[in-house]
């Protein structure tokens, strides 16, 4: 939606303010005993009477039977078409560890690996060596010199490391040089396309010199790098909309998203109840705020139904300290769900709720699923909550004349 | 969506299957006497045990208000945009009885009709002859030689045949030769591109030759062509999706779009009970069965509500036998609606059902119009089943980090 040429004239800036809360892995499926889903068997008073007060919805990620990963949910609800706009997974595991990624950056994943005197692979995760061994070796790595490139190496956990490059004309076109077998050497880099033959020829001097600095080290002895990434070129959310939109959340991957999307990040603590203060600290000097509820989503990755009923409880009172800034516009979204059954994220539509001084209610008594399928907004594109936001907030002129 | 590359890397092979049943004409309209549907009307218990423990929903199958043929139907189904994968009138009729198309073959619809002294049409139908007098005729034009093209007529009913032309760079970009209205010559076949400069010398030297074999003949003393068409170049459904994809249905336009989809067709008989026989023997054997219900559809078209009604019912036992074999998808879906009260296909989006081991029931008590429209999937486009189906089999991973 965000890439709407014939749209731009309409959004407006005003000093009506919006509130999007992205409950991280927000939907569920019903647990097999009761029938109910997480959301349907949590106590959430305030979220239910915020639903009866509200227009609501359900909402679709990517596509039907498409299950996203954080990167695409996100973007999505931003406004970006999650198809159009790819982010690597060497890019969003640097944002994950708050690695800053600059355009024309290129990060990828490495791990450390053993090879054997032949060079061959022997174990392709070093043993699983713990961070506190990795780390000193990353800082070794990060000695490594190569000219006309600036090269940082981040530890991330255990075996697994961020390697970023800096520099003119680096692209992101470069394979993966883990083979996936034992037994065999690690690959060399090549360039998938001849704008990346630089970059490969930088990356196999960098695994050429890594070999040489970790040759006597037992486990550690080598890296493979995967998942070569740049970040997306977006246009910037706050341009396009015309809105001074900030990010408040505690995990470093969600504040890389709202950077990509171009929205500045505000320094918050570890708790949810850090960023609602984060929150409400900075209420007045900004007009869009995307803030973030992780551990819903946790629970249900580690297929745990009774924690993730009890992370949406643990949300609940926190929503009318969120009311009580009175936001011309408050959403509460999820980026996609994870159902505890699945103990992974899944495709199902997410539900969401719009309240604004517009929205009186339409006779949904409860925020959940199955509600929010009779919600008066429907089924919709992620990419389209925005576009409501920004209606419901008097920001979304009318379109033609 | 089988065209989107950004998913191909989310397909997976599993040992999980699928079996796809497809009621031609599934969908229909209220009586105007009960006010209810053909399937509201008809007693289905197995199809409404198994929508009570599935997820619904309606797909659209081209556009609202798009009434489709039976190619865009299926092509819909199988995740083929039907409005970018067009087949053809004459590659269609082809299909439809069975005659081979290869890549590159162009076929046509042929029909005889009279001419007078001058070669000026009298009868545009030849006095629709019977298919006892035209098909002789068929044979004798399947005689005509034409140099580096191999030429074959086949007999379709009454005065209709199919032209099939099997050599190099032919092209299906020729005009039709059917002036739509007598008094006047059948027009020469004219090439509409270039590239068909060749095909059009072609298709007007067999019909100087037919208009030769013919001119003793009262009735059937010459030909016209419509519909010059090759098959699409698709991608092979079992090749983006990673399956082992199998046809079974009785009647040979299925067949044929299947092998469009680039299916396997497994042989059976004439009736619905020899296709469910079929899929019993070959379960082992694959991953993804289409298996096509035909007699509702021909009910519809008659305009016979209460027909089709029966041939619903008729359907209903088998869906057990389905069951049975405890695929782990089954879908119920419907190329079209076919509404008796309209004698014709129609626009109306279709009910369909999907029933795996994480549909556990949405409080849906039947298998209806009606009911599916406040199913948890929703309306979707019918591109979109083959992903959802894809997703309930395991067979989708994440997409996007």
């Amino acid at each position: 939606m965000i890439d709407l040429e014939q749209l731009r004239d309409c959004y407006v800036t005003t000093p009506s303010k919006i509130v999007m809360l992205v409950v991280d892995g927000l939907g569920g499926m019903a647990h097999p005993n009761s029938g109910l889903s997480e959301l349907e068997t949590a106590r959430i008073p305030n979220l239910d009477a915020l639903a009866r007060k509200s227009a609501c919805g359900l909402t679709t990620p990517v596509l039907p039977g498409i299950t996203p990963g954080s990167g695409p949910g996100h973007l999505a609800l931003f406004g970006y078409d999650p198809l159009k706009h790819m982010i690597g997974r060497g890019a969003l595991e640097a944002l994950g560890i708050d690695v800053e990624l600059r355009p024309g950056d290129v990060a990828a994943r490495g791990n450390f690996c053993t090879v054997d005197s032949n060079g061959l692979l022997v174990d392709r995760r070093a043993g699983r060596i713990p961070t506190n061994e990795s780390a000193p070796l990353c800082e070794r790595l990060g000695q490594i010199e190569l000219e006309g490139v600036q090269l940082d190496v981040f530890p991330v956990q255990d075996y697994r490391f961020v390697l970023r490059l800096r520099g003119d004309s680096l692209s992101e076109l470069v394979s993966e040089t883990d083979p996936q077998i034992t037994g065999v050497a690690p690959l060399p880099a090549q360039p998938l396309s001849p704008e990346a033959v630089g970059t490969a020829q930088v990356v196999n001097r960098f695994l050429d010199q890594a070999k040489q600095l970790l040759a006597e080290e037992e486990r550690a002895n080598m890296v493979m790098l995967r998942g070569f990434a740049q970040l997306p070129d977006l246009p910037a959310m706050g341009k396009v909309y015309r809105l001074d939109p900030v990010a408040i959340a505690a995990y470093p991957m969600y504040r890389g998203l709202a950077t990509v999307a171009g929205m500045e990040v505000i320094p918050t603590g570890h708790t949810f109840a850090d960023e609602v203060e984060t929150l409400q600290r900075h209420f007045n000097d900004h007009d869009f705020f995307f803030i973030h509820y992780k551990p819903a989503d946790a629970a249900g990755e580690d297929g745990d139904f009774d924690a993730k009923v009890q992370r949406l409880e643990e949300l609940d009172p926190f929503i009318p300290q969120i009311k009580e800034l009175e936001p011309d516009v408050l959403l509460v979204v999820g980026d996609h769900a994870t159902p505890a059954v699945l103990a992974a994220h899944s495709w199902h539509p997410v539900p969401f709720l719009l309240n604004s001084k517009l929205t009186t209610g339409e006779g949904i008594d409860a925020f959940n699923e199955r509600t929010c399928a009779m919600g008066s907004i429907g089924r919709i594109q992620a990419t389209q909550v925005m576009l409501l936001a920004l209606a419901h907030a008097g920001k979304l002129n009318k379109f033609g004349p």
